[in-house]
């Protein structure tokens, strides 16, 4: 019995257990919104976690960190380490993304390197491995695809990127919507490739019972990729985008009801008005199912800066219910990041997190606030470095200055305000 | 006749034509909204603009960097660079907000160095000159803190913070509340602090008719200050804030009255989901004036990020609605911030300005996204540079490690989505 299905028999699981004890809540609520597919605990079943963590309804809004190599870098000591990195500065799940390389060997290294769920999408292998033999992306076989996806699946992944809603008619929406950037992301142009050159429905819409019985054999959970999310702010919210997120829905409702943990990937680049109506459209078309955003960046003209975009969007979308916030680094739209990008990605995506949870009132979130807003009273500044998302940063702006009167800093100095108001009120 | 009874009268000025052909809207749009007060264009009458920015409804939301010395570090030179370098990445203002060195001194070479309107608080310079004779804040007189304020009009200064809203009753308010922060406003407390002590009202409140004729005479925008602005998440949106915020739509309203432009500031530390509330709180209480926020930072917790936590701050406020937006440095909380983090608070607020742009609906900012978005599908690099907030950090990304494609990037190398989609869609 998988995971969703010994919740909704009223098991309360030791993954359960841990998860509600870690998040402060109460385990048999946490069981009730796995059972009913609102919030997932993503692992494997071969896979031994240091940390189990939960995403959904009435979590903490968790962030992912991309790494992995691309054709043009191989490295795998590189990507293990930026995997590390990000662990290291609190991402809770990592993704290899690799296309370069000898990508099970990094596959592995990567699941070895860290203690936190990893992702995969597995038709990259596929794709890959197709062009590598000279034919093309589109040579690869519907038996490929679905070779890789257990591959991985046995090789200990925890949730897997299926962009089962990349289909005939989801292409057909897009033909007639007349996009700016059609489609940016990689799994669903590998696949529209396909279809197009195949003249073949995607496999993994059409055999998705395949995939269903490949996740429900492993415990992978199914991350439904949004092979339509928009690429440029005018393309947010159109109707090749809502074509997909319908069938989506379809989709997340029969891997649940055959006992396999889904969430739904969403956009994207997404004007900030248009955020909150995205969050509350996937609850209710997907029936809760958790939701796991590309950014999304509000604005297209911060290349360098889209660690800041994606913060921006992501804080939103955490605000409005998002559960899962994949970071974006400021090498985003430029270049495959290096570990020092990769840190700040995973640093942005936890305030826009951690700002999202105050919004969603999470306890926990707001019990830090009040620590820090104490701290800061008390001009008690090791107690505001151990309580800082980046303490070693925080400190070292700090230092850069010395303030003569050691309690305040150097922006007021003497005429520090929480001083001068410490000692009036006391009267 | 000050600026905004010649738009009661009917007339288009010279300043009026030249903000609204920049702005892309129709003068007689905007007389009307400057009449009302609904808009306003900051300029002292001595002083010659090299740049006009009009600030409020229908507006592009624009944004101010803050400079100036503390009584810890006193250079001129470094403040004037940093004036600099704030107006050359693009702020649209700056204050002078210093409490070290020469004050008078300071503020003319800023003054001089910039052609965007200069702002700052004259009752710093009150203070610090009463603490200066060794006496202590209290000691400065009302004759002090007015005679500071003329002689900052005089010297051409085109918006001044005044702490008006700073009163007795205010005060009451604070105690019965019980803050964690109490009073972050270095100005608020400077004046709350003169109040104990003397056992007196403000006099900026009670001789608001003195500040008027002064604004009116040299024709300075008036930037009704919150100096109980709340400095820590918890403290957002109490009573006290509110209760000064109606004081202030009083004050606006009687300058307006006398023809003299008015703005209104805003918090400072405020959660997410409370955010859009207080935009539109101010914007009915204050009868459509324009709202100046300092941020506003949505968790306390990242100090050394602060320009990312107000990004997302200030980014929901524009998109609320907010005119306006004082940028924060990555030094915010620890220490008075050097000319690298000036530069890299104003982008972020650039950003963040550019991103509620969008969801206001300006057509410029949508007319960067669509040339975005078509550069990018083009994969034409430079286009992309040309149309960046900044050029030189996206290419020193990019450059940074060569694709062996030239067209794509090295996140996706030969595997880029968008090339693969261009061919097969052609056919």
């Amino acid at each position: 019995m998988t995971l969703i299905e010994r919740a909704r028999r009223g098991e309360i699981t030791e993954e359960i257990k841990v998860v509600a004890e870690e998040e402060g809540i109460n385990p048999e609520l946490l069981r009730d919104r796995i059972a009913r597919g609102e919030a997932i605990i993503p692992k494997n079943k071969k896979r031994e976690l240091k940390r189990l963590v939960g995403i959904g309804k009435g979590l903490r809004t968790k962030i992912n960190a991309n790494v992995g190599t691309s054709s043009d870098y191989t490295d795998p000591e590189e990507e293990v380490k930026k995997a590390k990195v990000a662990e290291e500065a609190g991402a809770d799940t990592v993704m290899d993304l690799s296309t370069g390389g000898d990508l099970r060997e990094i596959r592995r290294r990567i699941i070895q390197a860290v203690g936190i769920p990893v992702g995969t999408v597995p038709v990259y292998q596929a794709a890959v491995e197709a062009a590598r033999k000279g034919r093309g992306i589109v040579s690869m076989t519907e038996d490929d695809m679905f070779r890789v996806i257990e591959e991985h699946a046995r090789d200990g992944v925890d949730f897997m990127t299926v962009h089962a809603g990349v289909t005939l008619s989801t292409l057909e929406r897009l033909k007639n919507e007349g996009r700016i950037m059609d489609v940016v992301s990689r799994g669903g142009a590998f696949l529209l490739v396909w279809m197009i050159a195949n003249e073949k429905e995607n496999p993994l819409y059409e055999k998705f019972d395949r995939l269903i019985e490949i996740a429900r054999e492993y415990e992978v959970t199914l991350s439904l990729g949004d092979g339509f999310r928009p690429g440029a702010l005018l393309d947010a919210t159109d109707r090749s985008q809502l074509q997909e997120l319908i069938l989506l829905g379809e989709l997340a409702q029969r891997a649940q009801d055959a006992g396999v943990q889904v969430m739904i990937e969403g956009p994207g680049h997404v004007p900030i008005h248009q955020i909150e109506m995205n969050i509350k459209l996937e609850k209710e078309i997907c029936h809760g199912a958790p939701f796991y955003v590309l950014g999304p960046v509000v604005t297209d003209i911060a290349p360098g800066y889209d660690h800041i975009t994606s913060a921006i969007g992501g804080a939103i979308a955490a605000a409005a219910g998002a559960d899962f916030l994949c970071y974006v680094t400021p090498s985003e739209h430029l270049s495959l990041p290096d570990a020092e990008e990769v840190r700040e990605g995973v640093i942005a995506a936890k305030i826009a997190a951690h700002a999202g949870d105050l919004a969603k009132g999470i306890p926990s979130a707001w019990e830090k606030e009040k620590e820090m807003g104490i701290a800061r009273k008390k001009l008690d500044w090791k107690k505001q470095f151990s309580l800082a998302i980046d303490p070693e940063k925080a400190k070292k702006i700090r230092e850069k200055r010395s303030p003569s009167i050691p309690e305040v800093c150097t922006m007021c100095g003497e005429y520090c305000a929480i001083r001068l108001l410490k000692e009036a009120l006391k009267k």
